[in-house]
């Protein structure tokens, strides 16, 4: 009646998930143990120093969140945010959109500083709103999965401190894949996900929280609305010498990131973030030199590890997607909301940032929109691609 | 600097996670697809119409949450509660308690029904309470996981229905180790998790919503709070022709569960349910020749796979558990709250419900206890596990 489990094999080269590393799956086949087991909670606290590294921070509470991205963005909001705080957003993008949306619920008055889709949010705007008033925190999305953008923040955290607001991120699509520098930057609190540059499987919200982050939700006059997001008892059990159970944990899904984000240490995490930069410029150098059009026109603010292409006049989306998946086994993302039908989103994330998958990728589209009518020089893109990896 | 993972093997009968089942294990090292892939969609709808067979059910909304069980529990509160709205919740242990605690945050006027630990909750006492006051819904725990209490759900779901409360339960510990048979009941909602008669890792919380539960939701009047665990955008991903992204769903724990799910249907529900039962027989009459006493007095509401026995006089609980899992590689829980350092729980669920578990958890026990001065006639209480799991 239920069949066994028969999964096809994909190149996941959209948004995220990413394909998994072996190594990585296969730490999910292993035995579990208990959730309170001394050996269990070693792995937790080198998940956890492992997790520092990456985020580039020292702040004690470092851990991942039993949930997925989403669920770590709602764990900065009902733990940060009492009711009628004041929150400020910016929103260029889905992922703030939701933000906003996931503060209001949590009793925020929040204020949206909002950019165009594919540009990213200017110091200026979100300085002029800060002025005005008290704000618990401004918070930002690093790497919008939605438009590829990569948003410059230095400044911007500069400028929330200067007003006393604390300074949020948003680094689902960031970890792992570029620099964070929590500390360097002065982010109060950042939540992540495993699926993106990690590669690991969805499930799990990293998270990181800086002392005034931790006062904020130590001294609130209002208890935390969520009982199974509340940092004042899940920090019970991820800190200190005795462990107070709270809930049980995602036993296979902790060896699963801890085996990720080995492997990503292991590699050094410059050699990752270089990686990372040279396989987005030579993937976004060959859609241009296949007569594409990126989305994003600062280049500076190009995520390297997801590129946002125009689809061109005359090709129809799910016609070309459709092919990728069927004839290629090769999985991208298509345009949120008004760009639906108008955008293709390309990930190189985490194990998939290879040089292997940029010219499969753009041979793999070059032979479908030629095929379509689309006209470029063959082999042309593959070529530029290969000079800047080479090089 | 970082090791591989070394994870001791482990028996674990305890009160949860149970070993998972090594096919449901393998399923996790499966290679990842995409959320909204075509093929990953069909085995979330494959994996609701066993969930389904499971809970004893026709309700459309019955799924797995992104989060461990007490997420599940979370969900129920966001979702049924607005805020004013007066809820039923039985507490006689730990889970019922945190359900209190959990329904009180989402902003619910919880009026508490009691019995002492170890016993089951009185359907008069329910009554009384319902008689007084509109109710939103009434709560029980089905399988109180501190205390090894099986709760009598028939009456009180009558009475809950009689007086226009849904009737909302707890199965965590009950699901795929007990019927629960939802439809005939009348359960209008209900949450569970997979780490222990399904003998999957942790990480989902399964429910399941009937039409009125649903209704509740649909027609708030404010909208719900959360917005990780919102149904009402969860249900458009899980459910329909078209599905819309809510957050990326963890497919390597829906594998996971998918697997879990058919092993227990291929086995057999009944069967499932008549071993559950006999063995945990078994254990307790073997506890008992042991000359232990067990906690929960009346045998009617004993728990199967959940046994519940007091530490013998002058016996230290930690020099136990720790040469159980030390000598024998045995995990085994100890009692929660006041119970703490007075109680054993030993579970067998799912897939560690098997007599040579039993067997090995009556001989280690008894060599340990002997050498700790405890009298007891050697190799009676496997003796008579043996004669009630050949019968």
């Amino acid at each position: 009646m239920f069949e066994h489990l028969k999964i096809p094999e994909r190149v996941l080269l959209g948004p995220g998930p990413s394909n998994a590393h072996p190594n990585t799956l296969l730490s999910q086949a292993l035995p579990l143990i208990g959730h309170m087991d001394n050996d269990f909670i070693k792995i937790m606290d080198k998940t956890s120093e492992m997790l520092k590294i990456v985020y580039g921070t020292k702040n004690r509470l470092t851990m991942p969140i039993s949930g997925t991205g989403s669920a770590g963005m709602e764990t900065v909001c009902v733990n940060l945010i009492e009711p009628g705080d004041k929150v400020l957003l910016c929103v260029n993008g889905v992922f703030g959109e939701r933000w906003a949306n996931a503060a209001t619920r949590a009793g925020a008055e929040v204020t949206i500083v909002r950019a165009p889709w594919g540009e990213a949010i200017d110091a200026s705007d979100v300085e002029k709103i800060l002025k005005k008033d008290n704000f618990k925190f401004a918070g930002i999305v690093h790497a919008e999965t939605s438009t590829g953008v990569k948003q410059p923040l230095t400044e911007i955290g500069k400028i929330a401190h200067e007003h006393g607001a604390l300074f949020v991120t948003d680094s689902v699509t960031a970890i792992g894949g570029m620099p964070i520098e929590a500390d360097k930057i002065g982010i109060d609190a950042s939540f992540s996900g495993t699926q993106k540059n990690l590669s690991a499987p969805p499930g799990l919200a990293p998270i990181t929280f800086g002392n005034k982050a931790v006062e904020a939700f130590m001294n609130r006059k209002i208890g935390v609305r969520s009982w199974y997001l509340d940092l004042n008892m899940i920090t019970k059990y991820w800190e200190g010498k005795s462990r107070a159970y709270h809930h049980t944990a995602p036993i296979s899904s902790i060896y699963a990131i801890y085996t990720a984000l080995k492997l990503v240490i292991d590699e050094g995490l410059e050699n990752v973030f270089i990686r990372h930069k040279k396989m987005g410029e030579a993937l976004q150098k060959g859609l241009e030199i296949m007569g594409l059009t990126l989305f994003v026109k600062n280049c500076n603010h190009r995520l390297p590890n997801l590129t946002t292409v125009y689809i061109p006049n005359g090709i129809k989306d799910l016609d070309v997607r459709m092919r990728l998946l069927n004839e290629y086994n090769i999985e991208i993302g298509g345009g949120l909301g008004e760009y639906s039908g108008n955008l293709w989103r390309i990930g190189l994330m985490g194990n998939n940032c290879r040089a292997n998958n940029v010219y499969l990728m753009l041979s793999s589209l070059e032979a479908i929109l030629s095929q379509l009518g689309h006209k470029c020089r063959r082999g042309a893109a593959v070529e530029a691609a290969r000079s800047i990896i080479n090089n």
